[in-house]
């Protein structure tokens, strides 16, 4: 009726597409043995075609909603996480993380080196390949039951390590993008705020959480179990990023302290219905933003980019598969954490995002290393759900 | 980092800001023997007054979220009705609807042609009268566990009606406001197919649901039955508004027809956290559109317009207290009816928005008209929990 009221109408429609595609899509990907999330990716690259003229893949209404799956995401991959099971992993997770950064940044940059285009842009490839989504590797392990194995233990923490020192990467060469200078301090500055939070996190976290509990049981009135666990996620979340980390390291520590808590499965069962809707928005929003076209191999020009990508692949896929053998610990699975660390999802996206906008890469660079990205992603969850199981 | 994460973590921080004012004042509320609504409306009105500087009344994002946790609400209340029961009171439902609508229109347009002001201004304040908030009655019965109660159905059959007609007399009043001449023919087709879709909706529904149902109990995967339940609200609120009705009757007629299937426990808790989020931001936002200093009788020129607002809150409570005697049954408490039917809440504010944006009315009418929605929807609460208890 108003222009208010026409924009919840094309919000709504937005939402039932949207979760139409993953349901229908994730439910073929579920009968032909695949993971339910490759089937919301899918569904997300056939919505980004542009059947539907409402729908937008850059829609502000639906990337926060998608950005709200996501934080949702981890605080329940928090909550089904084991704290001290993190911790006791933790030396292990850093070394996964660190071989899985400076390996797939070492090959990144020496294949730019090789072909004459080292400097800024090699360092933006590198940087790309460094990126691990822990979202894809969480979702599939969380579907498929096995979240709390040590492999998946081992991975999640290196994933939450590989955010924040990708974090760290980030706002160095955004600093370096901006003022043409590396500016050390500025970088060592980042790096310490985030440490902090985290150590500050578990120091305080688990006598915190605990009495937040006891806190709310005293409360009356409906939902407060829920909206008080929700109000600590998104605080947390925004206390990260007020020291510098990102908003999903914040939401998956709030998970993790309050799975320490006895209301930990009350908590995880009414967050679920709130994830079922929201998880899937994410997906399909980093599905839709893929445009098969640029890889159309019979349009001039796209055949040189269309072969770094794949060059991009192998090395992005060889360097976290290494990763794996940083694991020293006898009878764990290095395969299973080498693949677990393979998708870069929208964390890589965001590097591939800023280098063109900032004018370090180029159009055809730039589409090179989405096409590597969106490869990595799909390919994941098929290996993932065979190592696991 | 971005721009785009700047979005996300104001966002973030509204909703958390919103959460939380919606649970202090709502727990204080409660302790003070009030339904926690009024809290949730009280703490809106106290964030308007601007203490974080990023939190906007007419944010979109926030609008849209809103807006989301209303039809979530209507969803639920669709659910925890009893759609047999509600067509059994239909009939009385629309006697109560009807003098619902005339005695506070006739009363609006009385005191207004009294002084001297009669023809628009005098059609707008009488519509404004007309509108009954369902949401402000459903969250209180249903907080009171009073949602069966056969004084509830018809309140809530009554105020589904009154949102048809008033959408109808709405888009009226709109064309006039447009065109400066009065259609009928429009006016006619309007209601003809909103009335249309409720009798299909209710011939189809049953099976249409049943079968839907039974779709969904054979797929596979993570959180199919909310996500199956939330579109087909979607869809049922989308087409309502293809046709001409609100989405809230769609959302509800969704919720009705789903309350006739064995799913409907499950769905109902599954619903509930969804809910407990996103219904508090609603009434969050209905109580910070409202601008205290506008109603301070110390400013000059302020005191007429009070006065006017006192008398339009006396004409407003009768005139709606007037349609529970519309109850011929015997056995019935009509002061409950009445009661329920007085909150003018959102759709109150609505008419009077498009009043002020027409130029039908002026801003000291326009302030008039929000002070009587505000008294009467802040009214309802208590007067309600009263009543049913």
């Amino acid at each position: 009726m108003t222009m208010h009221e026409a924009n919840i109408v094309v919000f709504l429609a937005n939402l039932l597409t949207i979760l139409l595609s993953a349901r229908i899509f994730g439910e073929a990907a579920e009968r032909w043995g695949q993971p339910a999330v490759l089937g919301e990716l899918l569904g997300g690259v056939v919505l980004g075609f542009g059947f539907f003229s409402f729908f937008h893949p850059n829609d502000p209404a639906l990337t926060l909603m998608a950005e709200f799956g996501v934080i949702l995401l981890l605080f329940e991959t928090g909550i089904n996480s084991d704290l001290s099971e993190l911790l006791r992993v933790g030396p292990v997770s850093l070394a996964v993380a660190c071989v899985g950064m400076l390996v797939p940044f070492a090959l990144g940059y020496g294949i730019m080196a090789l072909s004459g285009r080292g400097g800024m842009e090699g360092v933006f490839v590198g940087a790309a390949l460094t990126a691990t989504s822990v979202g894809i590797t969480a979702r599939v392990l969380s579907d498929m039951g096995k979240i709390k194995t040590p492999e998946a233990q081992i991975i999640l923490g290196a994933a939450v390590i590989d955010d924040i020192l990708g974090i760290i990467l980030l706002s160095t060469l955004q600093a370096v993008a901006a003022s043409g200078t590396f500016a050390w301090t500025a970088a060592a500055r980042t790096a310490l705020l985030a440490v902090m939070f985290l150590a500050l996190a578990l120091w305080l976290g688990p006598r915190l959480s605990r009495s937040l509990v006891g806190w709310v049981e005293r409360m009356r009135g409906r939902g407060i179990l829920i909206t008080s666990a929700v109000c600590f996620a998104f605080a947390l979340a925004l206390l990260a990023h007020a020291v510098g980390t990102a908003l999903i390291v914040g939401a998956f520590t709030a998970g993790a302290l309050l799975a320490g808590t006895d209301k930990r499965e009350d908590i995880d069962g009414a967050l679920k219905p709130l994830a079922d809707v929201f998880v899937p928005i994410f997906f399909v929003m980093v599905g839709a933003k893929v445009r098969l076209s640029e890889y159309n191999p019979f349009i001039p020009g796209n055949l040189g980019m269309i072969g770094l990508a794949a060059a991009l692949v192998v090395l992005a896929v060889g360097g976290k598969l290494a990763s794996g053998w940083a694991v020293r610990t006898s009878g764990l699975n290095r395969w299973r954490v080498g693949i677990g660390m393979i998708p870069r999802g929208e964390v890589g996206l965001i590097f591939a995002q800023i280098g063109l906008a900032s004018g370090m890469i180029g159009f055809s660079l730039y589409a090179a290393v989405v096409g590597m990205v969106v490869v990595t992603t799909f390919l994941a969850p098929p290996l993932l759900r065979r190592a696991f199981s």
